[in-house]
């Protein structure tokens, strides 16, 4: 073994070395060498298990994605498990680079996403209970909210292996380090104490 | 109402329509005027009712595709319902458009898929449980195979929102019209009175 | 001229029509009939006038997208001129479908965007003066801040030919109709009061 | 010259790589570096020549893609010459990742593909002669049979720098390890021993 | 039949049409109907007849592309037949919208492509004899030359199901109405005389 | 620190090496790990300042592409600062990979793009004033000429991050090592002689 902590490469050491990676990453399917692939590399267990709501918002999201299934690797898609407490709920957040498609597989959500400016910032939500299916389009703000009395469960997928979340309420008045007060205040048509409060929470 | 058998449409009326159709084609996210868009576009109820599996393999696909979610059009996504009796399969076959992410809810089940001839038709296969996940990478010939005692249930999700299927033995040897018996003996080096049964059969 | 109210096209009618917007259509870079295109199609004047901002937040966005410039279609790219008066802000809102690129023409801005929560919701944000150019890549939530005592103009191009734009505020609390404003007030830590003031305001 | 048989990359000397890759890779056309780039790179020699066609099948693929021809990398296009000894066939397959428009260059063909299920596997074929062209959409199952008494040759265009290629035979019953006979059985309604006699056959 | 020279779509009418058209064009692989595919859709006969090089450039090309096989649509390749007479060329062109992969049949071809600007406009070429292949990516200036004493034959195949072609020399010179021989004379360091001249012939 | 001047990696070292820069590029927006992104990756000054057009052509280009910022990687958009002398011209070119949008900010321009051999080689063409746009689209040859008596300056963004540019005589008549003269003469109608000379020139 070596430890390299600073590195020269030549040209023709470079070349080499493209030339071994590229072998590896031909326009292909995956990032590892496809002749290793394992069954384990399209495999995750778990979802079967409820994730933790003792949490603020009483929610909680457990991925299938590139992080957790190697073999996901460039093939656009990736799945998650949501479990709400009763009244828990799944805030208002986007994916910058997926369409979600839900799955009601317990419980009664009262789901929606919000269209772009140009079609008048227009509410389209639903009640869904078991067995029913909704579609979030790409990059719309939207929500899920457990209307019931019991727990509620739902399988998502996503059209990207890795689609992001950028929760607005943490992305606006939780982020590092804090945006402007002031700039907040007048955005949100809101006091600059009441921001300054909601800076401090998040 | 009129019912028109023969359309002549002069270059200026065609430009006329043409104009229309394009602003609501407008390289949209929805073929339908975005503006006329309603939660029950993004919405489909059922996914929680078994499908009818007394059939010869003893499974059933419930799908959520674009043909009963509109609003899917241009999203890349859909999803599917898999119900499998005890020992039921669903038989090899590929989507010619789409990756596959599946999630076992019930049941145990033997699935795989078969690379390509340059990987040697390596089959890369698990036995999956409930909350169990595997992927199907986009155009490999795949399979489920129920091999509990019980009845098995599976949500899947597609990276197209019409991802098609091609179900290997009745392409093969159901096709319509049927493809010539002795080219298929040859190629599956079957005898050809038993391509020609197998014909018959699908 | 004929006033068509219902229409039924016999499936040759339809086919006939099908294939006089496909020799349209055909994969082309334009909807219109290519032969017909001229310079005009490819044409807008009037970025040079800054936009009115007497409003409430100060700001205004004139657009040059496929709305304006037809050729546009299929080409994956639009402009825009945003003026900003003296603490004039353009609020927090993202572009579902385009990364923005923006030179600063005149003034001095405070701009930025906050990284998804898998980045922890980092805020990249940095003063720009006249010359400068940023960069908020597509889906992020980003802000422009008119910091300086004079009018800030700003030249920005998306790569889409109609991005979208969410502005946040609007789409969470001006929503049509309205959010639950419980729903709201969990989300975002505020009182339930708090929100339905903003909701009537927004 | 070292050899490294363990690598432990620190942080900073991970980022030196990579930006090092990354000049290579910067969204380029070509992983090579393209100032490096030659004719050679882009070039491939021996089209004219005959494949073995002294096979069960009596076909053979002579391949110009991304291995033989780096300069392909990222282009989407490859190609390929194909022999076919009298009543030989290119059997059943797919090419996961490309469409095949193919042109006749020497005797008589029957080719086909069959559509999906949704279309109801419909074989859509024809007799090919000298200077005919067929095309075979992306994912559908297709062949070729040499119908004439003569060898045939084709040169086929793929819409891939890398198609990849699945026999459908060879994927069903040859696979690595062998799928169960059982299931098999079922899927083409087969006699469990004949599944048997194909898997020790391919 | 009926002869529309004017139109007014009401909207239920419109999304009605809207919904037939879509029914079409669901994001499929052909803007026909599917169900109403035939072989004839996806073929093509005569690239084995050599095409008319009595021009004064010596060469000819025969297209098979979406406009002859409409079964290409979204199918992204498409292919040609060039013929060459003894010292013919295919003069300096781009197709804005396709690699193009070139094997040649018959004869000695001299060809070659010229990088951008970026790569200092470094010509890549090679003397092609039968059997061999040579890549163009896309958009680079490339050309054929035959420098043989017979004729030659080469098939291609583009990227693009309509690649389109841009000659340069008619493009520059030739182009309707014509560019101002002032602005080109300088742009190519010719005396005004000799653009005017050229214009005039083009 | 190492010089490495030549690599020989062992397959597991390899793998190793793969999976740590598979961490960076996980389908990510960045080469960069995202979590070490800046604001400085994301931001370039200068583009108020006048470029150099004391050059033959009298035009000067200041690139914003992912080589000065490297944060645009992937994310398909860059800009450009042109300045024109008074007659200066940008020369007839093309960009391989982008449809560029252009604002005038100072001056009169006399803009255009010719439409491909299909189209019938159309110019399509328009003097633009202060604050006019015009759109030049993909792989077409266009141009600016500054028909005014003062300098003119024009911002203009382009579909990719990495354009690339083709000018037409530079690759034409300036390739290196140069084109065939013979060649060259016939494609444009010129004298060799005068060919000759203008390959010395560029």
């Amino acid at each position: 073994m070596i430890i390299i902590d600073d590195i020269l490469l030549k040209d023709t050491t470079l070349r080499q070395l493209n030339k071994k990676i590229a072998q590896i990453f031909v326009n292909g399917k995956f990032c590892k060498d496809p002749k290793l692939a394992k069954a384990q590399d399209f495999f995750l267990s778990g979802l079967d298990k409820p994730g933790n709501t003792a949490n603020r918002l009483g929610f909680s999201v457990t991925n299938a994605n590139v992080e957790q299934i190697p073999g996901l690797n460039t093939l656009g898609i990736s799945a998650v498990r949501i479990d709400y407490a009763p009244y828990g709920q799944n805030p208002p957040h986007t994916h910058p680079r997926a369409t979600e498609i839900l799955v009601v597989l317990e419980g009664t959500l009262y789901v929606g996403f919000v269209t772009s400016n140009q079609l008048n910032n227009t509410l389209i939500a639903k009640v869904l209970n078991k067995g029913d299916v909704f579609v979030f389009p790409i990059g719309m703000i939207h929500f899920q909210f457990n209307i019931g009395k019991t727990n509620a469960v739902a399988i998502a997928a996503l059209s990207s292996q890795f689609p992001g979340v950028i929760t607005i309420a943490n992305t606006v008045f939780g982020a590092n380090p804090p945006i402007n007060p002031d700039f907040l205040a007048k955005a949100f048509q809101l006091d600059v104490n009441v921001v300054k409060e909601l800076e401090a929470k998040f």
